[in-house]
C-alpha cells in the first residue's frame, strides 16, 4: 500500500496541473505546432496513468483513518480537475460557505459564469446544510434566481437552513461577487430518508 | 493567420485528450512514480501552450465564415475539456435535445451524476428553446425536480416551450435515463430583453 500522505500530495498536485491545463487550452495563442505538441505530451501523461484503470467512477471510499474521501466529486474532488475545487465550511449555527475563484473554464456568455456553473455550486453548497452525519439528505428541487450576471473571479457561496418540517429541510442561499451583492438566490427542498431507529 | 479547419482539428484534438486525461486523473491506480511523470508531462504541456495566453477568457469570437465560436464554453465549448461536450439539436418545431455520455468526471454520489449537473445540463438545453437569432434570452429563474437517482452513463436531455408571454419565454424540459424514464424535470422563465426595433 502506498503512503496515504504521499498518495494524497502526489494526486493534488497532479489535478492542480491539470486544471491549468484546462486553462490554458482554452486561453492559449501559441502556434500550433506547439499545440500539436502540447497533445503529444497529454496523451503520454494519459499513458502513463492508464497502465492500471479503475473501471468505474472514484466513488466514496474510506481513508486508513476511516475518512470519507470523495475525491472523484465534480465539485470538490482532491482527484477531479473539473472541481474548482468548492470548500465547503460549516459554522456551529448550521450555516455554510464557500469561497471559489473561477476563470475561463467555467464561462457562459462572454465574461460571465454559466447559469447552470451558478445552480450546480448552489445545489452543492445548500445540500451541505442539510446532511447530517449518517442521515445524508437527497434534493428534491432546487429553484434558482437570476438576479444580475455573475462575473468570472472570486465569488462567496453562502446557504443556510430556512425550516425543517419532518423529513424534508427547507434551505436557502445565494452567490454574493466581491462587492457583497448578491447575483443568484436560491431554495431547495432536501429529503431525509427514514433510517431504522 | 492559421488556417481555420487546421486551428478548428488541433484544439478539438487536444481537449479531446484533456478529456481523457480528466478521465484517467479520477480513474487511475497506477504507482506513485508514474503518477509523478505524468504530473511532468502535464507541466511540459501547460509550458508549451503558455508562451502565449490570451489574457481573459475565450469570450465568443466571429470565425472568418461569420460563424460565432463558443469555443470557451463551459458546457458545448469545443476548447473546454469541462464541457463533455454538448450538442444541442434543434427540431423545426422548436424542441431541443442533446445526447450526452457522462463518465467519472460527473460524479456526485457513488456511481451516480451529481445533482448540480443535471441542473446545469437542463438549464443549457432549456435556454437553447428560448434563445432565437440575433435576440438572445436571459435566464429568469430555473426550478429543477429530481425524480431519482440518474445514473452516470448515456442520457437524453430534451426541452420545449411551454407557452410565451410578453417578453418571457416558459420553457420545460427533463433528462431521461437509457429506459427513456426521466428521472429530473425542470421549468425554467427566460427573459428576452427588449430591443430597438
Amino acid at each position: 500500500m502506498p503512503d496515504p500522505d504521499l498518495q494524497r500530495s502526489r494526486y493534488e498536485s497532479l489535478t492542480r496541473s491539470v486544471r491549468r491545463l484546462i486553462d490554458v487550452t482554452i486561453r492559449s495563442d501559441a502556434d500550433l505546432e506547439a499545440v500539436a505538441r502540447a497533445n503529444r505530451l497529454v496523451d503520454e501523461a494519459v499513458a502513463e496513468l492508464s497502465t492500471q484503470l479503475n473501471p468505474g467512477s472514484f466513488g466514496v471510499r474510506t481513508s486508513p483513518d476511516g475518512d470519507n474521501l470523495a475525491w472523484g466529486n465534480v465539485v470538490m474532488g482532491l482527484r477531479n480537475a473539473i472541481a474548482p475545487p468548492v470548500e465547503v465550511i460549516t459554522d456551529p449555527t448550521g450555516r455554510a460557505h464557500a469561497d471559489v475563484v473561477l476563470g475561463a473554464a467555467y464561462e457562459g456568455p462572454p465574461g460571465l459564469v454559466h447559469g447552470g456553473v451558478c445552480a450546480l455550486l448552489l445545489d452543492h453548497v445548500l445540500s451541505a446544510v442539510a446532511h447530517r452525519p449518517d442521515q445524508p439528505a437527497v434534493t428534491g428541487t432546487l429553484s434558482v434566481r437570476f438576479l444580475r450576471p455573475t462575473r468570472l473571479g472570486g465569488l462567496r457561496v453562502e446557504a443556510w437552513t430556512d425550516r425543517h418540517d419532518g423529513a424534508k429541510t427547507f434551505a436557502q442561499g445565494h452567490i454574493v461577487d466581491p462587492d457583497g451583492t448578491p447575483t443568484v438566490v436560491a431554495e431547495a427542498v432536501f429529503i431525509r430518508p427514514r433510517t431504522a431507529g
